[in-house]
């Protein structure tokens, strides 16, 4: 038997023992597609394309304004938010789904900062994703009250938490390279510190397990378009630890976040609880695809998923050094399993035009700046097998230097 | 002939020269319904209805990631921004799609702060929608720089613009009475104060013309799930004069803002023009929808809209005054066309009670404390007949005194 034909029938026997193979017919994949991109943006559910037609048609469409009462549209960013919970280990009333990430987290921030007034430093890391710096960046200087945005790198964070320091902000997952922050460790050192915690879960919720309450974490927000599968652009969630819910005065204090939204009182009084966190008018049609995209969780343990997402990520590291090893690769994501999330990053010389190619073949991962390709493992809907044939479409990319054709070496907007 | 078959006579002859009747057809509108609270949230169109099953199913579904680039989705904040410009008298890549209102506002209120550094005053309506005061309330005590809001009663409004005003904050049209604000007399006494103005469009867009450009307006945000038909909760619109953006420093500086978002620079740089005013990642979905619930105004003359939605306001006045005047009710909205949106709305004893008591016959309005009971007017799809059915069944509402009906007396959470 040849190597090819021996990691072909491990991957069958691994596929034909693994308890969550059965979820993969909740999900729309298309033909002739390996979808090695979910940490980017989740496939669709069958059962979320029915919801979103019964929300267009029955709800919107037949109910009208109506829907808000009829259909409980008022209830969905706090009962949304309890269905989240239960992934990131929070309790029912600490979570809610509202606005994007960026602006969850200029809430957290703010909030956080609010409740520290003494000190004026919000500790990040360096590498951490973008947008989250950019927005620490705009409300410090939006602010004016003299904070300072101190970024260091990854082993200097918790030399970087004392008294001077307001919030840690982190992501937990790295979107580049997937490893993973001890949560738990960097939460207690911070509070030790007096500092409070704004945590990212962008490539967390839905990929392995969460303790928020565990971790005794402050403040957390989250993406829902990634892993849980609500679709392109999805809503984000927030989470406010309960006992801190009383002292944020929230920066963004829409009418859904008041105690009386309906009773248009002149001046803001801020909910009971996580609901303060709210703004603006809640968008049905996305909650309600997440509502559906959250069935497919019911009945799931996340340490199972986790333990297949480890799986599938070691054999892709295995399948893509033993085939492409002469190509340059060198991995660029934890080789432990309990250190990394769900996806695995390899620096790949000419990474753009490789993954574009790989893509054109029917293999969708990703390309980060400035030369890695990245390939998320969602349990839910890939198998032992997708992982082998994915590095084998690799290596024949490398290999037949596909990725050489001009049609793949043009930049496109979105990678 | 009765009054009664008179009114009806007439407005029959009214439809059968109304030159918006065909836009009806765009409409889903369930039978045995009048629907007169549009300015709350507008109907679903049957080419929505498609479009989102398209942009699910075959968009997100087929395409996964790669819709980002094949189907543009990177691009409808601003080209949607666009469309809705011509609806609201601004020029191209003045305006972009994103979050929702009350978030805009924040945004729109904390650059203008920022351009008058040296006056602490917001001066707005005590009647103002009330998330437009929260969102102040909440900016100045985040910003902790001694801002204050100044609430005025109307009249009041151009003596109070002076040398310690930032910011005149306003909704065009009331969202009780639908009384309008003259947006270029108001701009202009601002600008002589040398305030900048910040313009809630949420009762206008879509409801009568309205001209950013030619008041010289600053700022501005609206809605776009009333008169725009996009769907309960609909992102949000925002504009920006042009000669401003490049002063602007967002205070929610998302990655979709920054001039270059997937190169994943560790510092934000502003994108030229509006596309800074974006924060996070854009809600396809919802965006989809907006897109093709603009289309039914592509051949539309907004002048046309405004001349029958005032004719379709009066009609009812009058229809009401003449049908239930007994009964106690007294008009809270212009009786002048002109100096009113598209509602009209009246005072009702036991207001909730009555309109729950309409809305189980199938005419639809809605109600606002203390004792208004309120009609939206979309001339899209409304017709002459409908207002004169809606008034005759208000009268019989009244007259049979349905509304003493205790199931009818319950406040719902929303209404």
């Amino acid at each position: 038997m040849s190597q090819e034909q021996d990691a072909a029938a491990r991957a069958a026997v691994l596929d034909a023992s693994d308890p969550l193979a059965g979820k993969r017919a909740a999900f729309h994949l298309p033909d002739g597609v390996i979808y090695l991109d979910g940490n980017s943006l989740g496939p669709l559910a069958h059962a979320v394309e029915q919801r979103m037609a019964a929300v267009v048609r029955q709800e919107w469409g037949g109910s009208l304004i109506r829907g808000w009462t009829a259909h409980d549209w008022i209830d969905l960013p706090l009962r949304l938010g309890d269905r989240i919970a239960r992934l990131i280990g929070a309790p029912p009333g600490a979570v809610a789904v509202a606005d994007s990430t960026s602006v969850n987290l200029a809430k957290c921030l703010a909030a956080a900062l609010a409740l520290r007034p003494g000190r004026k430093v919000i500790v990040s890391e360096r590498e951490n994703f973008p947008t989250d710096l950019y927005m620490a960046e705009g409300l410090i200087a939006g602010l004016g009250q003299g904070h300072e945005l101190c970024l260091v790198a990854r082993e200097d964070l918790p030399g970087a938490l004392n008294d001077r320091v307001a919030v840690l902000m982190l992501t937990e997952v790295d979107y580049k390279s997937g490893r993973l922050h001890d949560m738990a460790a960097l939460t207690a050192k911070a509070h030790g510190a007096g500092v409070l915690t704004v945590w990212d879960l962008a490539h967390s919720a839905g990929a392995l397990p969460v303790d928020l309450s565990g971790a005794g974490a402050d403040f957390a927000v989250g993406c829902t378009y990634k892993y849980l599968n609500a679709g392109p652009g999805a809503p984000s969630f927030v989470f406010v630890r309960p006992d801190l819910q009383g002292q944020v005065q929230p920066l963004l204090p829409g009418w859904m976040g008041h105690a009386a939204p309906f009773a248009f009182e002149g001046s803001y009084r801020p909910a009971a609880g996580i609901a303060r966190m709210l703004a603006g008018t809640p968008p049905i049609l996305s909650l309600a695809a997440l509502d559906s995209a959250l069935d497919v969780w019911d009945d799931v343990d996340i340490v199972t998923v986790r333990e297949k997402s480890i799986a599938l990520g070691d054999l892709f590291i295995t399948e893509v050094e033993r085939r492409c090893g002469d190509f340059g690769l060198s991995l660029a994501s934890p080789r432990e399993g309990a250190q990394r999330g769900s996806q695995v990053s390899f620096h790949c010389p000419d990474g753009y035009a490789v993954m574009q190619a790989l893509i054109a073949r029917g293999v969708i991962g990703d390309f980060r700046a400035p030369d890695l390709i990245r390939f998320g493992f969602a349990p839910l809907y890939l198998g032992y097998r997708d992982v082998v044939d994915g590095a084998a479409a690799l290596e024949a990319v490398l290999r037949d230097e596909a990725w050489r054709d001009p049609a793949f070496q043009n930049r496109a907007k979105v990678t």
